[in-house]
């Protein structure tokens, strides 16, 4: 580490809702130095801590906890994880910039296609920029509290930065699986974060627009024959689209991620609840990015676009009723 | 006419919902004997009449009406007007063959595909058998009260029966469209009795799914760019379909319906009412039949089957919750 060589790296966590909460408390008990940038939940973590209902780990309290109201405040950071919606990445860039140790790691705990694209022009050149693709049921249940109900696994990818050889990169996202693995979680370097992306998206794109078009959970979903059906259908339509773009993912992965659905507890996606709370989706990075990159290619994409469409019409009218 | 040569035809209403109510009352108005096959509202309709509260012609009432409870009650008809849901078209067929004067002429005022051919088995064979495609908007508001916000056309087509050659078919539907005539609406008989049904989809299938799925009436609908662009796309779909079916639709035909549907009052189709009042929406005869025709010939229509996908999954869902 550039800024802290030899010493125990610091983490910055950069949103902390669900998923920038559970990493952060998970790494902060497994002895790690981490310090949370908080707005709007700043006072009530400040006074009553970080807390994760886990359903695999207990009850796990953070108190006190390094939270900051500002980035000035913040010591610079040798890894910045963020958390925040897709959706303000581009906000959220001069902060990041700020709370960066030299040369450090910024790694976004995001789904969708195309997140560190848009990011990396506005960061500086002396950062890495990595991705993190989390397996993880986990939404924030109030101000510093967080419900995790299953799962955590988390794959870490280098995107672009000052490593340009293949082992430098592959070494830097090593470095990054590794402080994960000291929380007792899965977590493993990709060799391609693209591909991952696409993967993960297989699973994004059916459950989390029909759990805001259905108003349904997974297993109200998984229960019905016809959105049963819909979903394999839509998997297959981003499992070719995965592979016009130059992605093969897994023979069957369909049905793998189908019967993995199956054991899944009742589960309400994070769309399902930006949707709830009245916050944009983020439609972008998990819809117009795969779609736009699977028509680029030649590869027709129906019923992600149709989808897409709907759910553009629920956020326009959501967010004229919020107005 | 068999039964009453020379006399004025009786004309028999089987389902005095919105669509039968509404023709009914007008051609009753229009001097015509008129009769009306009522259950659940027989009592409402006997008490208070029947009432059209329309923004074309105003408030019509019809008071006495020729109501009844029961078929056996019922002189026989010489044309029979079939305004019921397509789903309790084979549990009316022994009403309607009971209801028919010899000869008598059927007229299904239904949308979707296949619903003749449905009926036809289980009709006695001297019975005419037509489709009526009425382009009107009126809803039930109460038992005995239909709203009509606007149009009210209703063209005929033979579909099967005694008259086998075409000169004597196209003669049964123009007298059909002559009766209608007579209250000041628009009427003509079809060449194409299929064919029509398909154009007539090309509206169908977009609005009373999408107005279910999205909880949004016409006006609002057409207000968003992302509906819009859907809607044309499942136009495109049926349009398509209907030409790999062998019926080429006119040019530029969602062109006109899109134009036609912007100059519309606010409007909730029939199967959001349906889906609304928790009643069994028109699924089959709206959905699954015209995808079968379209897959039959080769023509995939991704858009209709998603749509269906997510209209079956809701219907389940209600049927559950008022089970």
């Amino acid at each position: 580490m550039t800024s802290s060589s030899g010493a125990a790296p610091r983490i910055g966590i950069i949103g902390t809702g669900a998923i920038g909460g559970f990493y952060g408390v998970m790494l902060a008990r497994a002895g790690l130095d981490v310090h949370f940038l908080l707005r709007s939940e700043y006072a009530a973590v400040r006074a009553q801590g970080l807390h994760v209902d886990s359903a695999v780990f207990g009850q796990l309290d953070l108190q006190p906890v390094q939270a900051y109201q500002s980035v000035a405040e913040m010591p610079p950071c040798d890894w910045l994880l963020v958390g925040a919606k897709t959706s303000s990445n581009a906000a959220l860039a001069p902060l990041i910039n700020q709370a960066a140790a030299p040369g450090a790691r910024v790694v976004l705990l995001q789904n969708g296609l195309g997140v560190e694209d848009e990011l990396r022009p506005l960061l500086d050149d002396s950062l890495h920029l990595l991705g993190g693709l989390c397996v993880t049921c986990v939404h924030r249940a109030a101000p510093g509290k967080v419900v995790h109900q299953s799962q955590g696994m988390i794959n870490l990818g280098y995107h672009s930065g000052p490593a340009q050889e293949t082992a430098a990169q592959q070494a830097i996202a090593g470095e990054g699986a590794e402080l994960f693995r000291r929380t007792g979680l899965e977590s493993a370097a990709l060799d391609n974060l693209s591909q991952a992306r696409w993967q993960k998206l297989v699973w994004n794109v059916p459950y989390n627009g029909l759990s805001v078009l259905l108003n349904a959970d997974t297993s109200a979903l998984m229960a019905s024959q016809d959105a049963r059906a819909l979903i394999r259908e839509l998997m297959l339509e981003v499992i070719a689209a995965a592979a016009a773009c130059g992605y093969a993912l897994p023979d069957a992965y369909e049905e793998r991620l189908l019967k993995i659905t199956d054991r899944m507890p009742d589960y309400l996606p994070s769309m399902y609840h930006d949707f709830a709370g009245q916050r944009p989706m983020e439609l972008q990075a998990i819809y117009a990015a795969p779609i736009a990159a699977a028509q680029a290619a030649g590869c027709a994409v129906p019923r992600m676009q149709m989808l897409l469409q709907a759910l553009g019409f629920l956020q326009q009218r959501n967010a004229q009723r919020s107005a």
